[in-house]
């Protein structure tokens, strides 16, 4: 049976990463690496594999797991698909916003939707009937009950989620609801600046070294109300970018802003914000890296609706000589051959840099072409897909065919504050068990690290002091790992 | 955006059946089943769209759609993936069976597995205690409860699948404990041939002309006890096909048995099951199809296992010039990289005819790419996936990008009766509607049903008269299809 070790081997060797060298330190950490795989594969090979199971309930599973505490060790590079409401822990707002005595929620009387507000007492909008929330908590006699409701709001976290959610509306409905509340806070500028700082805290407490987030530039306000433009905004959050990245010099390298429409937005408005990006792009060209459309994709208007605004941006961008690249999320979905999934040859047609989620790609063998032959990244965030139901195994996620097909991708975590996660780690170790036994190995996990920061908007230089930084990171990671296998042996 | 056009158009030529040339009749009926998907896809564009449902939930709004009906309606050719225990609609059984005074019931006293055997009441094994199923009925005052309980134990329907079944294990048990009480009545000689009729029957009644059937060749008995040997379990299904194809001369051209081995048996009962599949094959080279491997894929043995066995039988059949050809189910598993889906690359190397499931083909491009150039159909059966728990959302199902790749398919049904359907337009349905927009028209339904001809057991002979008697059924069908649309108009 040679052939049979052949045809393996063969379709081992078209796989991402597949000839990537290994020096002999990844060699033996590689080793530890899959004896630890291999005893994780084999406990849960007739029962409760995690990635089979939905997050909430195998997530327990993952954060004792071994191979888990490796890839957390491991220097994970950049988070290439963040969005900046849902970057930070719901406790440590709960701990930080909801105790603070300026802060202010009340319940819209139609829509019934809750909000967060930071205000003096005098200078609240009238239109909405404000309670404070520190008096709010205290006259409910139960704290204990009432941070955990807080939370509850905050998250997408429930014991039952087949039940709870049982179609991708309902999930995405309490989704939106959930990052709202956050919205709410974070636009306040002294919580912009802690909050922030605080996002970045927790992806280097996960050895992520970068990040790229989404934003849709809630205009940020103060104590007494005054609304800030979205030019201070992108000054202060450079300003708080460069004052983190200087206080963890040897652990961070940075961060940008991908300014973001909200796709069922009417196309002017949309046409609007592409002119506001421009002009933020000439004046922040290193923290503005493009331009992309969120929220739910099936009900949103399809890309090409959006098709006269994006021709008109690209004269603009022509007369003035800047670019804005595109980092579209699209194919977000499981329909087949609509206007939905259409979006992604309009992505590819509008020339995006990077395509966030792609689940349907896998469905479009035109567009996998393209986006290898271009290298167009591939965002991947496997848990977000299960969590807001494109797919329920996770071994059935395409991730597992762009690897073996060597599509390029990144992975990356979405909104991992609404399942009450950071970092990147879950997902990292959903694709490592998820996707692949044998062949998929530490080359593949370096190989995704190494994408992290080629595909990501850095410019060639920051590419390279990038790399600089963590190659020594993640080869001290390497030995220790190595170190405290071996001293265990 | 001609770009646009040609990018789409170039991935539609890719597809499956693209550039199948139509007639105008064919063209016209084209047209009317377009605008019901059309009108379809448009109903269910925001919720119940059926494919993304649980085939228990959404199979009231499949039997109620205009496209359903078209589909029916049409020569479907070859049922290719059949069970000889779960053709046959349970409402039948309970009727036929279990009210004939010769059937008895009896529950094992270990491990409480209920049985049916059919028997004179002085032959009853004395290893159980055999009840009389009617006097059992009657004793217990409501036949209506009786025979509900009956229909629940020999399905695996509930109103709440996602409930009741929450692993895939759970599903399988429940599963192979609702074959193996219609197994217990089928050997029973006189019901073995009421039962093989009425599946045919089943076939012709929702337009299917032939079928191939998976037998694990449970031994034949009559009321005395008597065990008849598998050789006149042969001579007897070759006459029931051969009366009912006479009966039914333009609308049947028969059908085929593959035999089948349980895949947790150990390997010398495999190999004597090899033995005596050459010997009946030599036998019925007409009837004996091949060789097949059955029941969960995930716990039983992994192909290579059986290696010597298959090698062993290689040699007999050289030496008595007869060939067994193997219709392996395969990568029915969300596995990757495992023992498990490596039997794809056994199933191929051991030179398959078809693949029975190739749920796993998709994450296997050597093996997507051997299937194609060797021309190995993948017998695809939907809703048995969705049932069995590998996917829940049609739409993800790998059968989509088999289509889009032009990978040789067939649809078939598994165990119909198990989830109370009959013949193949329900999987047909999920199929069309599921996988793919307006792409996926009448060419490719017309690609799947010349398939399941060209890809049968039959010989040259066989399929060219089978093509014979199925062109004037399909152009019939048409032919009503469009008279009663324009009627309409
Ligand atoms: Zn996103
Ligand atoms: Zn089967």
């Amino acid at each position: 049976m040679a052939q049979r070790g052949n045809l393996l081997q063969f379709e081992a060797e078209m796989r991402t990463a597949a000839d990537l060298p290994l020096t002999s330190l990844e060699q033996s950490a590689n080793q530890i690496l899959m004896q630890l795989k291999d005893a994780e594969l084999a406990k849960y090979r007739h029962a409760d594999f995690p990635p089979s199971l939905h997050f909430f309930s195998g997530k327990h599973l993952i954060s004792d797991s071994p191979v888990m505490n490796f890839l957390q060790a491991l220097p994970k590079g950049g988070a290439l698909h963040l969005h900046s409401v849902s970057m930070v822990r719901i406790d440590w707002i709960i701990e930080t916003a909801t105790y603070d005595p300026t802060l202010y929620s009340c319940f819209n009387t139609t829509s019934g939707a809750q909000s967060f507000r930071f205000s003096a007492a005098t200078k609240l909008p009238s239109t909405c009937n404000w309670v404070n929330v520190v008096a709010w908590r205290q006259a409910s006699g139960n704290a204990t009950a009432f941070d955990a409701q807080l939370f509850q709001n905050m998250t997408v976290l429930v014991d039952d989620p087949v039940q709870a959610y049982p179609t991708q509306d309902i999930v995405w409905q309490k989704f939106q609801s959930a990052l709202s509340l956050v919205d709410g806070m974070v636009a306040y500028i002294p919580y912009f600046i802690a909050y922030t700082t605080r996002a970045m805290q927790e992806l280097v407490d996960d050895n992520v070294q970068y990040a790229e987030f989404r934003t849709t530039l809630t205009p940020l306000y103060d104590i007494n109300g005054n609304v800030y433009s979205s030019a201070y905004q992108m000054e202060l959050l450079q300003q708080i970018i460069a004052n983190f990245t200087a206080a963890h010099p040897t652990t961070f390298f940075g961060g940008k802003a991908i300014i973001c429409g909200i796709r069922s937005f009417e196309p002017p408005v949309i046409g609007e914000l592409l002119n506001e990006t421009l002009v933020l792009r000439q004046q922040f060209p290193d923290l503005v890296a493009g331009f992309d459309l969120v929220s739910q994709e099936d009900p949103g208007y399809p890309l090409i609706e959006f098709l006269d605004q994006f021709l008109t941006s690209q004269q603009s961008q022509q007369a003035a000589g800047v670019t804005i690249p595109y980092f579209f999320h699209a194919g977000e979905t499981n329909w087949i051959d609509q206007d939905v999934d259409d979006n992604l040859f309009d992505a590819v047609l509008l020339n995006t840099t990077r395509i966030g989620h792609g689940f349907a790609v896998a469905k479009h063998p035109i567009v996998s072409s393209l986006v290898t032959s271009r290298q167009i990244a591939i965002e991947v965030c496997p848990i977000s897909n299960q969590v807001l139901k494109l797919v329920d195994d996770l071994r059935n996620h395409p991730g597992a065919l762009y690897l073996e097909q060597n599509i390029p991708i990144v992975i990356s975590s979405d909104d991992p504050s609404v399942w009450d996660i950071s970092g990147l780690s879950y997902d990292f170790y959903e694709a490592f068990m998820g996707w692949g036994g044998d062949v998929l190995d530490i080359k593949t996990i370096k190989q995704l690290i190494i994408n992290s920061i080629q595909f990501s908007a850095m410019s060639d230089a920051e590419k390279q002091a990038a790399f600089d930084l963590w190659n020594p990171l993640w080869v001290s990671a390497l030995q220790q790992l190595v170190a405290a296998a071996n001293k265990e042996l």
